[in-house]
């Protein structure tokens, strides 16, 4: 299991529709209708000449003009207006909300002056609040009010996911990118989430296409390929907030097998046959997938995971094993930099005893980075049998050893495992034959286990000290 | 319609009895029965020897230990013990999250100085964003995580009800209390809310016997009461969160009738024959009651309004007219006030005169003051028909003239119905004979008419200048 | 447990109402408005004028005139016209259904000599359903038309409420009522109904109220007595039409609790402490009710019953007993005509002997038969512990041995409960004091008890030789 | 639009897998259980040995053994081992259902006997009943028991389906597939039908496999062609019985359009630009399928048209022409039937003439039969040219002029709609180019015209008088 960080760019024409057509019932539609015309005006590209109407009009919402209800609806012909603009049009909307309704250093200042003359704590408690107050920048009200617009929490989670890389150039953009995110975490607190069971017989057309589209680790071939993996040896487990009820926010895949899984071709063949899930011992997370660009940041994976083992511990009492079959993502890029560099240690006296056998009698590291670049190495037998235990070898390393400033793990799969209490178990080879395990792990996956009565005390040594939890078998490997 | 602003205390036995039962699935469950064990060694009134045990378990909380998932899952224990508390425990249980998890003033100091010493536009970015952190106190991380109830949000709706009145005594709990009103204001952002029409054919038992319960304006007598404000030429819309489907925030009842109406006592009538809503020109709004207390402060009956104008005006584009059928809640609190204090020109030479005819000569005020304290005037027919044009104008001028400081109407439901930019529209007599209605609005009861086209511009007048939106006949009254 | 045979007469304004205003969308619907037209015209009445006009619109229906869509159209209009018929008018529109288009006894000679006269295979098949097609009234196509209307089926099992009481004077409506029976007995087929428990948090004010009026067993006198029913050691299972998805069709009552219920009093006292339903090792089912009048005749009891009991075991594994507690209907009209009559026997001398004791020297049978017409009688101990053991006797015997021509017991409630496989299992003394319970049972109960491992047994038996399965202590109250 | 009779043989393991596993709940499912080890014992092809003991299980249904809820529960076991059969042993047990559970031939005559000796009303009407009772078949109450399993009445469909082709073979099962017919007519009674509109955003993946699999008249050639019938300007409607939801009955698909459509191949493409559907004045019914053969001769096609004309028309007011886009089946094969038997008048002397023009100077028919049955004259655009007013001419005579003994249209989809009051209004010319359109149509398609003030009228016509309706355009190619 690896975690799928970008969701593919998804059909948004639906939402705009939605936006643009059906307005809210009651008072806040009437006076939206009068907005909606206002909002018109503005051009694609929003040209200089729009800005200070649209600045008016912000104004007026952050003021509550008209009453609240009014506001909303205000705000809502704007969202709808952003809906209408290009790129360009999009980024100068964007701007004026984080450059127009930022914070004010004067207000700031004011505010820790007051502070520092409190005297009682009454007025220590008020100053301070004032104080909080005041950090909190306007537009933060009006991001709140485009929640009016149908769908309104999938437009925000759409606009952070355009902000995110505007960011990256724009400091003023990636503060408004940030304030949505704290919005964005309090409304998609976990515990509002709903987990759902996708299922052939009940999800309909329009979700099963998105599960298509922001599948990422083990990119979903067909419906066919689709239906298998919703067999009913299978699980497929998604959280869903309720007011974005068909768009599913992080999803797993989990197959209920006999031992643990060692290649994932074999789990996604269509033409094996499924098995009774009843009978099954082991339930493997074979892929994870954040849907939601949008939510960068605010992460629900760990909590997926246990629920799930929770859902399947109940449903299945027989299954003993949950575990993953996870690609190891940066391995050969890690590899390849540590042999161009010329990294001491990486290679053994064995190992080019082996090569030689192999015939490579001098300049090891290059052709070892030669041969992963290749592309059919892996259909040479017998250099897979030589190589076999030196990858094995670098892979531990690789997962169990390097780390990044900090102490954690490079690898950011394992990070993400290790951080919620897994455990390292067991490395696979020739696991992942598609051009994209090749390249990226040499055909290796590994398993990360969660062993319910370790997950704590994995977790906390593993913050606490950067310590990681081996299986013996990874050990050897490492001893190797 | 008055807003009925104190909900009846509810009976939380069955939220109790859920929350110790049905843990969650999941590792979450698994987690939480341990922690159960630990949070149910506390005694009921949590004496000084269990307050160290408390703080932990609240610190391991807020360090995320064993992880996050094993942190909301010991939030939840946490939250379980909490209900079994008895008032004193509750107390002391409150005191520890608001005083031992409050905003650390040095952090605060250190923070004000780096954001003083930044220099780049990125430092003052990055000191700011570091400030307003260390100004939201931990403990609020720890509210949010006891959304890991089961009903998670309607627990701290709760807390934040029983918070409201220790917070008078007590200035930590009221700003724990306000930490709680910043994130359920967040949670229950009036977008999230569903509208639902509540009838006889659909709602639960549960539910009705809620509506009862949480009735105030005009108690429910019975389930024939109710069924009759069910009935087809009468609609009942209440607010829910999708996360306490089963919880009524607030609701409003409205009554589908021929012209304005004039009397309570005649719309709550079970025996007067329904009509036909299809033919109906006037929508009454006579009730409207929030129903959490723990939601204080956090408004939603402007929107509560709006929305079911539309939603009406949609299906009967018959009608014309919506309007309130409002209490007069301070009328004679304040006449019995002005009067004993002698407020000069209350009562005008005309008014002496008519008195002299019912034989009051003198000590006129005392007269007045008397009688409306007496509980059987209102059967005396001469005495009405002389009071009413004194007590029409008296009322008038109680509800268009007197305010608080800062401009806003006195009558604190005058001043909902204005800023939501309703018009004063008609003064109806012996409108509501019931008890309460005669003695705190002596029988009279206003309409508040909602004139979509003016429904802006008289909020935006009433906000900036106090100005009052009056119909000509309340005028008329004023300078009669 | 009783089976109550008589539902209370329901609030049919309702079906009315929506019968006539909500016409079907489509073509029917189209057509619908033209054929309301002319079938308005008949009077409430239905003079002999309307009759002609009334035959030949059913005709219209028969032939299929304008197409079958618009044929049902017109059904429906007829339907609608019916319910604005007074009871004479209805009485006249059934008879003409049930006179005009009844069987053609030509028709049926003329198909009886074609089958006579059939030589091969072929020919004596087709005759034979032709023959069978003759025997078929053609009001039955136009009874299935009615199913047009909204609520279709419930309409035609109003009217077959309406007919039962005049088929008792008249053979033809007997007949039409039997045609009516036998296509809702195929409409009603057990396999298609649903199984609904009913709780106060789900089921609709609407519902509810239809459980208070549907009640006949022991009568519920409040909504709190509902809800006590209702509560979380209660169990309130109905059957449902899917087409009827408001109305029960029966439903039963289950208390959960510790060892074979004695009292129904106890049962329903709403300030009994609810127990946990997890540690129960009983299922009393202590009230079963028939709902719909229009039903008699298609049973669903025992049906309902062994599923109810499948769903108790599967939720509660600890439950070992399920048994009713049932009232003895017929016991004291039976005792009162056997005492009157002078049945030999039914006095011991050692009952004789007790009375002595209390006085009663002579006479013993009138004042037995007085006594027990009495209404204070249970009041008095000493009476009550002399009249015991008789009582128990007397109540075995009549249970055991009284029967009916064929062999079946005497009492209905016996009869039903012995057909469906249950044992008689034990009586209990003083078990309803309720005046009903004083007045046809001599305030005595009895448990039938369905032991899963005999159910066929006992069926088989007491189906094809009468006997009744009896528990030893019955057995023993026979011999004592 | 065509009917399609035949639906695509459909995957049976889901209904199999069903069946076998979950028993329902209850004591049906623990007799059920019992019951299934009996039935289990039997072979796959029920070889003679296993006939006697599946007669006496059957007997025991009908007789009702141990009680009627064990006797469905034998019923459903005997159901789910009919499932484990392959087709001989199907056959085989179909055989013994249909021969030694038919008619008594000796109880139907002494009915008769007594039915004429009747002297009384009384007893007239009883021995009238009880003759019609012999008439019934007892099988018919075995097959009612089947709907015990799980989705009985689907498993009953499926069988009906598969006695169909063996009842022409064999009359005894012919009988019992019409004892089916008739059970399953009253059960799909039209009125317990509900409609559905399926959309890709609610249909399950499941349901929208089966609408790939079931439709026959333009075949759905992937999902995103069946997304594309989906779209917004189009609707798609079903028929389901609510026990069996995930089953569609029938279905038709419909296209939003301005102007009558005239090719099916543009209305199908995927790349044409949906248009607003508030904007079309035209509904054109493009495709309707039969999805299940077990209910062939039970007809919802006319029910299903107009109620779908119903919807539309209340949700797009201006839609003013509902219309078929339709194949012209048996076209081609009549044309070349009638141009091989050398049918006088087919060609006219202009005609002649127009052929000469394209070098065919004599034996004209043999020419036409073989271009018509070649495969690429749709090319050649003189040849269309010339042939267009001859085929339109030749084929508007096969429409309006062919018919069949009794006076009804030749063509069955011309029967289909004139019996529903529809209109012929227009041929269209190459208006289908799939090989099947060309083999069977010569590429021309008809509008059949649904005008709602006239529907009734012509189906009376054409019922009474075989007259069938006919727009000035037909008429004119009939006289051209």
């Amino acid at each position: 299991m690896s975690i799928n960080l970008v969701a593919k760019p998804e059909d948004r024409g639906n939402l705009i529709r939605q936006a643009l057509r059906s307005l809210r019932a009651g008072w806040q539609g009437i006076a939206g209708a009068r907005y909606d015309a206002a909002a018109a005006s503005m051009r694609p590209d929003l040209p200089g000449d729009d800005l200070e109407p649209l600045r008016q009009q912000m104004r007026a919402c952050l003021e509550g003009r008209g009453g609240e209800v009014s506001a909303r609806a205000r705000a809502a012909a704007l969202g709808r207006a952003y809906l209408t603009l290009d790129p360009t049009g999009r980024e100068r909307f964007l701007r004026v909300l984080a450059v127009d309704f930022d914070i004010a250093e004067a207000e700031v200042s004011a505010a820790i002056d007051a502070l520092k003359a409190a005297q009682s704590l009454e007025e220590r408690n008020r100053t301070r609040q004032r104080l909080r107050a005041t950090l909190e920048p306007p537009r933060v009200k009006l991001l709140t009010q485009f929640n009016s617009l149908p769908q309104g929490i999938k437009f925000l989670v759409n606009m952070r996911a355009e902000l995110l890389p505007l960011g990256r150039k724009d400091p003023a953009l990636a503060l408004l990118a940030d304030d949505l995110r704290v919005l964005l975490a309090t409304w998609f607190d976990v515990d509002f989430l709903e987990l759902r069971r996708i299922t052939w017989d009940t999800a309909s057309g329009a979700l099963l296409e998105k599960l298509i589209a922001y599948e990422a680790v083990h990119p979903i071939e067909s419906w066919d390929d689709l239906k298998n993996r919703l067999d009913y040896d299978r699980r497929y487990f998604a959280y869903f907030h309720p007011r974005m009820p068909d768009e599913p926010l992080i999803f797993v895949e989990v197959a209920l097998v006999n031992g643990m899984a060692d290649n994932v071709q074999n789990l996604l063949d269509p033409k094996a046959p499924p098995q009774d899930p009843k009978t099954a011992d082991a339930a493997i997370f074979y892929s994870i997938s954040n849907a939601q660009r949008g939510l960068d940041g605010i992460s629900f994976g760990n909590f997926l995971i246990k629920r799930v083992v929770g859902e399947l511990s109940h449903e299945f009492p027989n299954i003993k094993t949950f575990a993953t079959l996870s690609p190891i993502p940066g391995f050969v890029h890690w590899l390849d930099l540590a042999l161009s560099e010329g990294r001491p240690g990486l290679l053994k006296p064995a190992d080019r005893k082996t090569l030689t056998a192999l015939g490579v009698t001098k300049g090891a590291k290059g052709w070892l980075r030669q041969t992963l670049a290749g592309s059919d190495w892996h259909h040479n037998e017998a250099l897979l049998k030589t190589l076999r235990p030196l990858l094995f070898r670098l892979c531990a390393q690789y997962l169990a050893r390097e780390q990044r400033s900090g102490g954690t793990a490079l690898d950011p799969v394992a990070h993400f495992h290790l951080s919620n209490g897994a455990l390292m178990d067991r490395l696979n080879w020739m696991a992942d034959r598609s051009k994209r395990g090749l390249r990226h792990s040499a055909g290796l996956m590994i398993n990360y286990r969660y062993d319910l009565a370790k997950i704590e005390e994995n977790h906390e040594l593993y913050r606490s000290s950067g310590k990681r939890a081996l299986s013996p078998g990874i050990r050897g490997l490492l001893s190797g």
